[in-house]
This record gives C-alpha cells, sequence and structure tokens, in this order.
C-alpha cells in the first residue's frame, strides 16, 4: 500500500515560497473561474462553551481533493497558543488514499497572501509603487511578501496599533522600503491590504487614493469590518466566494445595514483571472473581499506534498493499514 | 507546545478492543440523548468523475471534539484498495489543539459494531441465545464482536454470497458457534445483523421470529435498503439519528416509497438508552436502523488516544509549530 506523508509545521516552513503558492492559488482561481472546482460550503463545529470553533473546509480542484480542518480560539493566545490552528488532509481524488496530513497553520497563511496577490495582480494599477499595510501581524506578512513579488514597490507604509510588530516586519525584511505610518497615510497608498480583526471600521473613505486597490482580508466572521461603507460604495467590489463574501466577509456589515446590496458585487476573483468579467477601468478604486476558500488550501496543500516528496521532506507512515 | 501522536492501522490494532468501545459507544448515545453533545450533519464532497465521495463528520462530546474524514470509493477493490478508508483529527476542545490523528478506517468498524451491540442491549430479549448475520465482511465481523461481548450465544447462523468470509470468520473465532446457514435460517436468530450493500432487499417479513431483534447496518446512502418494508411497519423501529436515517438509514427507501413515515419512528437510540423512551415490550421485532455517527468516532478516537498515551504507543510530533 502507497504510504501517507506527515509534514510538520518545521517541514513546511523549509520548503514553502510565495511565489509557488502564487502560482497554484492563481490556478486554483481560475479554475473556480472555470466552474471546475467542487467547495461545498464550511461545515462550522461551535463550541460556545469553550469560546472556540471549528470549520471543515473540503475541496476538490482538478486533480487534488482534500479537507481543511482549523480551529478558532481567540482566548488561545493568553495561554501561548496560536489562535487559529489547521490540518490538512490531502487525498488522492482517484481512490480516497490519504497522500498526506500536513500543518495547515501557515498555508493558511500564505494562501491568504497569494489570494491577494492575485487580486492586486489582476485589480490593482500595473504601476502600483505603494503598498499600505492597515495592522502587521501574520497576515500582513503574507499580503506583504505576495504584493512585493508582484509590484515594482518604492514605499511600504505600515500601521498597527501593536508598534513592536512593525519593527518585526523590518527586521524581517531589511531590503524592503518598510516605514512605520499614520493610517491614513498607509490608507492612501496605490495598494492597500487591510488585516486587522476589529468590529467597527477603521479606514475611511476620504483616505483612499484614486485608482486605489484594497484587499480586504480581515473581515471573516459576521459582524467584522474594517472599510467605511461608502468605500465598497464608491468601488469595483470583487469577491473570492459570493455566499461565503456576503456571510462573513468585509461586505457583510454593509449588506446587513443596507448599505451595500449582494447584486452591487462586480465579479468573482475567479471570474475576473479568466477574464469572463474585466478588471479595473482607469482610475476606479477596486476591492479585493477575501474570506479564504478552501481550494486555496488544497491547490497549496498538492503543491507541498510534491515538493517534499521530490526532496523526501518529512515522514512517511503506513497510517492506513 | 503539546505535541501531536500519529496512530496508524497498526498501533489502533493493538490497543482497540471490543469492550472498551462498547462502552464509550454507549456513553455517546446516552449524552446524545441527554442533548450534551454537538454534530453538526455529515458534508459530502462528491466526486462523480472519479466514482467516490468523502465525507466530513465533525462532532463534540464534553471533552471531546474532532472530525472525521473518510472516503468512499466502491471501485477501490479492483485495485487492490479499500473501499472505505478514513482519517480522524481529535482535538483538545478547550485549544483546539489537533492531539492525535490516526487512522479511522478499524475505528469506523469498531464503533458500527458497538452502535450495534447498544442496541441489542437495550433492546433485543435479555435471552436472546441465536445470532443472525447476513453478510460477513468486516461490519459483520465487528456486530459479531459486540453482540457475542454482551450475550450467552448457542449459535452463531452467518449467511453471505461469500462464502469464503465465512470460513474466515470460522477460523478467525474458533471458540465461537459459527455455522454457515441459508439466509432464511439466519434472519430467524434472535438477534440478526444485515450488513449487505444491497439495493432490493434481501431479508422477508416472513422469515422474521417474534421477539426478534434486527441491526440493519448495510443501508448507508439513498437507495439502499437490505429489509422487507413490511418489517418496519410491524417493528418498533429505533434510529441513530432521525436526520441521517430519513436521508440514507434502511428507513429512507421505505419513507420515499410511503411504506412507511418519518413519524413512525419510535425512538432513537440515545432517548432509548437515557431511558426517556422505554425499550421493547414482550414479543414485538425491534429494528435499529444504523448510519453511524461522529460521535461514535470521537468518542472512541478519545479513548484511544488515552490508551496510547498511557502505553506509549504510535509517534508523537510537533505538527504545528
Amino acid at each position: 500500500m502507497v504510504k501517507t506523508r506527515l509534514l510538520a509545521a518545521s517541514d513546511i516552513s523549509k520548503i514553502i515560497d510565495m511565489r509557488d503558492v502564487l502560482e497554484v492559488v492563481e490556478d486554483a482561481f481560475r479554475q473556480y473561474g472555470l466552474g471546475k472546482t467542487i467547495m461545498p460550503p464550511k461545515l462550522y463545529l461551535i463550541l460556545d462553551k469553550h469560546s472556540g470553533d471549528f470549520r471543515a473546509m473540503p475541496a476538490y480542484i482538478e486533480g487534488s481533493a482534500g479537507l481543511k480542518w482549523v480551529s478558532v480560539y481567540p482566548n488561545n493566545p493568553k495561554k501561548g497558543i496560536p489562535t487559529v490552528m489547521a490540518m490538512i488532509i490531502y487525498n488522492d481524488p482517484d481512490t480516497g488514499f490519504p497522500l498526506a496530513i500536513m500543518d495547515g497553520t501557515e498555508i493558511t497563511n500564505y494562501r491568504t497572501g497569494a489570494g491577494g496577490g492575485v487580486a492586486a495582480k489582476y485589480l490593482a494599477r500595473p504601476n502600483s509603487k505603494t503598498l499600505g499595510l492597515i495592522g502587521a501581524g501574520r497576515q500582513a506578512k503574507t499580503q506583504l511578501l505576495a504584493v512585493s513579488q508582484l509590484f515594482k514597490l518604492e514605499s511600504i507604509l505600515v500601521w498597527s496599533h501593536v508598534k513592536e510588530e512593525i519593527e518585526k516586519l523590518k527586521i524581517e525584511y531589511p531590503d524592503l522600503p518598510i516605514k512605520s505610518a499614520r493610517i491614513e497615510e498607509a490608507a492612501a497608498c496605490d495598494i492597500v491590504c487591510t488585516t486587522t480583526p476589529v468590529r467597527g471600521f477603521i479606514v475611511k473613505r476620504e483616505w483612499i487614493s484614486k485608482g486605489a486597490h484594497i484587499n480586504a482580508i480581515g473581515a471573516d466572521a459576521p459582524g467584522k469590518q474594517e472599510l467605511e461603507p461608502t468605500i465598497l460604495r464608491d468601488a469595483k467590489v470583487v469577491v473570492d466566494d459570493v455566499a461565503q463574501a456576503t456571510h462573513s466577509g468585509e461586505i457583510n456589515v454593509a449588506i446587513k445595514r443596507g448599505l451595500f446590496k449582494k447584486s452591487e458585487i462586480y465579479a468573482t476573483l475567479g471570474e475576473i483571472v479568466t477574464g469572463t468579467k474585466k478588471g479595473r477601468v482607469a482610475d476606479e478604486i477596486t476591492v479585493f473581499d477575501s474570506t479564504g476558500l478552501a481550494i486555496q488550501d488544497i491547490a497549496t496543500a498538492k503543491m507541498l506534498f510534491e515538493k517534499a516528496k521530490a526532496q523526501d521532506i518529512g515522514h512517511e507512515f503506513n497510517v492506513i493499514g
């Protein structure tokens, strides 16, 4: 019998590279746009008594199938444990055999960054020179990694209420032109990535420049929003998945309050990547509302599994008898 | 950080024991009957192109949480790969941390057997002396293991169209009074377990004895049935879960054809175990319609994780960074 490969976080960190992830995530959105993926809605296991929840995220893309099982426990950091932890089971779609079991935590960060990168590639002005990061944590880091792969950035302006995070970014990427900035300065950049967990908007319409592209990443649950709703009204809004975005993405609050309509969503990113819908026109504002799709995880898992196999990274087991 | 324990099929087979599984599965049904479990409906990923499907089965029981990810590929045996393969991720409900990743294939067989055992314990006549097995594969084996733990069996009559399977059972359990029999003889026993994948019924009403208890195990998908529908009409029908049973259990075909009503379901096994609903009355026929619940998997996974930890079975990894 075939063996199952176990990839721990330390294995993943050896082989994960944003360039690879950008490539497979772009292809995942393309397949999605072509209707060639299968992705049932996330299934939640909500444990109110434990102040946490789990999400089962299965997906199929041509040649790969699998599931991410991710937990979100906002009180974990007090115990020295990450809020978000994830495992991915990667299966052979021809037999169901579990080819790999891997840590999905860093994969989640990378594939989310890559989603933002793909959105910026297709929606931001090609000559975008400044990147604004609002929030400077794990998600900001992978947005930075993805966008800086794709654009020649002259200035990266970072705002966070946690100043040490900004310093950490500067130390980690000494070659990038990272500067601490006021929130209105970061928001005025050509490309803006918002990655905060706020529930009342912190980015005002008046700060946004003509022709800007915004990746709205932070809102991932009902009640969360980062952008003043008039930004959505004035922008071309592209979502990763209509059902997920209306349920828990940046637009969910504005929709509930009647400030934005589902029918005002311009396109899915898949439709933009395949060219079914055109991207930006001139100096309009574009917003990508990212909630994170299981196809991004499975596409990344497949790529990492193949890389690990080729380099014999991780451990092989006869998990199935 | 805590480590994650990996339990392969060979580890599981070292420590799994039907007596333990019976105990924790009975408790799982009790917790279910008390409304203390959380179990969203199974989520299907159906890959028609590959003639297979996956099911995500998350569950919470007091003190444990997790998910089974199980694939069903009916054409696999032609390739020398099992039809059903499963992985279980067992999590700490207080933090979401994945405490263990384990093969779930044998666990699925055992917890299904234990479900039948618990049903027979509460629904069969306590002096039941004969067991009839209709079908003699993996599922029949664990029904046999469970029922023979709980009853003093004088005779075990087995019918299968695969005669070698019956011989294998005899060789594996030389101390049990196993005999090959005609289907009508097996069906006439005090306790009858049907474990075949048929889509047209093969067990006739006229064969069933007064006071018999039937575990209907084989039907696990829409369109499958093993029992002549008049058996359901004449019996007290107990299900594991009303939604799952009406969707894909033994009763699904009879309901679709108008031969049985959802309202005719007498109780869930949880209600029987907690005593909310009474069990059998005198010599009536009882039927347990088993579809398999995620709480059975997670309860068994928790027990095996603790046993493995105590005996240091399996491998520990820093899977999460």
